[in-house]
């Protein structure tokens, strides 16, 4: 079944669709292209003002209210799929299999959210009952996590659907009991509006306050840089670049009232291929890295784009099985032509350095990119910070060790990473035992004989890790925990039971 | 039993009693004073390398070794319990009482960490099964806390002992398995030292690694700048004033790699008396107002500086009473002349404002002072920020508002506090569900016909709250919870059993 859908082009502020006075043109990859409007400090302050007012209702919903809320924006996701795929494809370049499991996982992850908060159990709970008749007599207390306010969240270039509008972040801001204030990517504005319409819907139909939710398009600087300096806003939910990324944290640090700002910055996710295991399947791991490296282009923030390696004859198996399948691997679209551009520019990077070698390198044209394998040495690696340094998209680079001594020197040397990954054989314990501590404090995940890429939403899930991977070591973006982003904790102490919290009460 | 204890001076650096090319002399309010040494970013160098040094040591104890380990501390600390009194009541001109009090409390907290740890509830184990046969495959995940790695933590001027040295950020970081290193507050250097000796003493019985712990004197403001802005370092632990607080804030958070700053920077901690709680014992409540005002010589961050009450003769009739109980209370001994002279100049911010009126106004002299008292209007009060800012010592005021709407404006006006009070009889019931929602935005704690000093060290505590009572709104700095901000969540992704921290095993 074919849906139509022409956007737009309207901000969503509290219920209405509201138009901008200048507008920016889509720049799909395929299909037409549409003009959006361009957000700026007054469409967010509108929003954030909206979502401060519906805050106080929001936060007294039940959890059973809030849980339907989820539940009906999943459905009125699901009811305009096939529009959602078209306009996400078109813009984003991604194939329509990509789209459809990206709707899969957004509108799951809305759904497990709404499981999770019936159950109940991120709410800590917690009971001192008063003591009084020990001295000092204590008094009753009793501590459950609150929501913490309006919450902006800010679309990802490279998840349309999972880490934008409604991803992640708003789901679990939304289970939370925060009102959300959502900036759209300008790479794709018409999802941002098709997502935004279904959340509306929902809110209409839960009957919802409504400036629980408001999405403003992007198009100018000053729409993130108001967003994340807004009074009313009380956290940011951020997945993007280093450098964009590293700005907004610096504004939200440097505010009268400084607030969290969770952002995801970027992560080069090495993958250490133990002896053994190189010897036992070496060319079966590269294959499998081709594979990891290569999926939706690259730009997945789980890309492993680092394989630490024994040099030597098993070694080289696993770098020529890599490169032979990257081979096969034409030019991928990307995500924007700044993204392609970008790209190119990491490469060139690589290319122009003595101490890298090609090992499967072409050019890519417009917003293409063909995947690219180099490899150096550990030594060379070390020495220089710039190998470190995540280019996003469909390259890997082969560090060559000489040993386990340099293995480990190296996995020292890793800035912090959403993910490690280690490939080993039972004959690799030893070393995998020296490695472990080491990687477990560089990563947020750490996994074995396997590919970091396709982050499973689930309880136990980390998706975050130390600065660059996260701004906020203790936090996951993906998964239950991540609720906690957008909760604090309060204590009331004899409080009468009518004035309590519902969920305290009873 | 008397114990004699002469402090040597020195900094505890990794086992090492270190002396330093500077000295500063203490300034006891009573007894003998003597020279302690200056620490520079040298020592902080030092303590910092070897707290990275012992961690993975540390981080791989048993949750029974850190338990035995915390133990010992308050063992070794109640084995110096008449030492640590005297040199205590001598820094800080505190009675005995009240640093025998904190004594138990310093190692109550101790002990409790120890049997929180030993519960394991605090590792929020998660895992989610392996399921090879989904498409596609879910791999096993496994997540758990860990320790983030070494923290710095704050002396505090006002609690030498409870929220210094062995108190609760020191305990909560070596509970989650994290080496500390502590800044010593110039205040009470002796006992900054006594405590750092009995923690050495539990390090040796309990053959922990010797970088565990540190302490560096302080008395030159580098110091705490190199101590939070050393690589090593992951977060720091401060209790202090908002404008220290807020300096060393902003260098974690310019860091190249920040790190979270758990500051408790202050808060006047409002108390709304509600009108049919007036009329029924605002005597009393009055009264009651003054023991709390007055404890500690009002230098309790809890220290509940402002109460809201309505006009009239009920009204009235609270008001006499607080002043009446307070000019009972003569001029108390300051823990520093400089806090005491801060206090005096906090008092004539007040005398020089046409729109507050003195209730009950004395001078006082050198490192003493006594309470004062004001009033004003509700108007006044929100149209004059300098009215609502802490002044540290035995001072209070008294906002009088004309009804419940003027009540309500007054708690939505407050900034972040750690606490707010209200008081209320059953007739109170509906202004006070209209408060309630109210100050649990502004307040970590809530709390009903009591007083805010005395914070209990439980499970249900929470002592932090909205900026700037604290600099994370979603941490707390006593109680149990407080473990977590020193902990990060890991997921573990088919890790082989043999190769996951002891606490996933089995």
């Amino acid at each position: 079944m074919t849906q139509q859908f022409t956007p737009h082009g309207m901000h969503l502020i509290a219920g209405e669709w509201v138009a901008g006075e200048r507008t920016f043109r889509s720049e799909p990859a395929h299909g037409p292209a549409h003009d959006f409007a361009v957000g700026n400090p007054g469409h967010v302050d509108r929003a954030c003002k909206a979502a401060a007012a519906a805050f106080p209702a929001f936060a007294a919903t039940t959890r059973a209210d809030r849980a339907a809320f989820l539940t009906a924006i999943a459905d009125e996701i699901e009811a305009r799929a096939g529009a959602i795929t078209e306009v996400g494809t078109q813009e984003t370049g991604l194939p329509e299999a990509r789209l459809n499991g990206e709707r899969g996982r957004t509108t799951g992850q809305l759904r497990l959210f709404a499981e999770h908060i019936l159950k109940g159990d991120y709410l800590d709970r917690r009971h001192d009952e008063a003591l009084p008749d020990r001295t000092p007599p204590r008094p009753d207390l009793r501590m459950i996590q609150r929501p913490i306010g309006p919450v902006a969240v800010f679309g990802a270039s490279n998840f349309p659907l999972a880490f934008s509008t409604a991803g992640g972040d708003t789901a679990a801001a939304l289970a939370a009991g925060c009102p959300v204030v959502v900036k759209g990517h300008s790479a794709h504005p018409g999802a941002a509006e098709i997502v935004a319409e279904a959340v509306q819907a929902a809110i209409t139909r839960c009957n919802m306050p409504a400036g629980v939710f408001s999405m403003i398009q992007g198009g100018a600087r000053d729409v993130g840089t108001s967003l994340v300096q807004h009074p009313q806003i009380r956290a940011v939910g951020f997945t993007g670049s280093l450098g964009g990324g590293r700005a907004l944290f610096d504004l939200c640090a440097q505010r009268p009232e400084p607030i969290p700002f969770f952002g995801e910055l970027g992560s080069v996710n090495p993958m250490f291929i133990l002896p053994e295991a190189t010897k036992a399947r070496g060319a079966e791991i590269g294959a499998g890295w081709a594979g990891s490296l290569t999926m939706g282009a690259g730009q997945f923030c789980t890309n492993p784009g680092i394989a630490v390696v024994e040099a030597g004859p098993a070694g080289d198996a696993f770098v020529a099985a890599a490169a032979a399948a990257l081979k096969d691997i034409g030019p991928q679209c990307m995500l924007t032509d700044g993204i392609a551009r970008a790209y190119r520019d990491g490469k060139a990077r690589f290319d122009g350095r003595n101490a890298v070698q090609p090992v499967l390198v072409r050019e890519s044209e417009n917003r293409t990119a063909a995947p690219n394998l180099y490899e150096t040495d550990a030594a060379s690696y070390l020495q220089d910070n710039a190998l470190g340094e995540e280019v996003f998209g469909p390259l890997g680079l082969v560090v060559r060790v000489s040993g386990a001594e340099e293995m480990t020197a190296l996995a020292q040397g890793f800035e912090g990473q959403l993910t490690a990954t280690i490939h080993m054989d039972d004959g690799d314990i030893d070393l995998a035992r020296r490695l472990l501590p080491v990687l477990e404090q560089k990563a947020g995940r750490v996994l074995a004989n396997g590919f970091p890429t396709g982050v499973e939403v689930a309880e136990a899930m980390v998706h975050g890790g130390p600065y660059p991977a996260s701004t906020n070591f203790g936090a996951t973006s993906v998964g239950t925990l991540s609720i906690r982003r957008f909760l604090r904790p309060v204590c009331f102490q004899n409080i009468p039971e009518a004035l309590l919290p519902e969920d305290l009460r009873g």
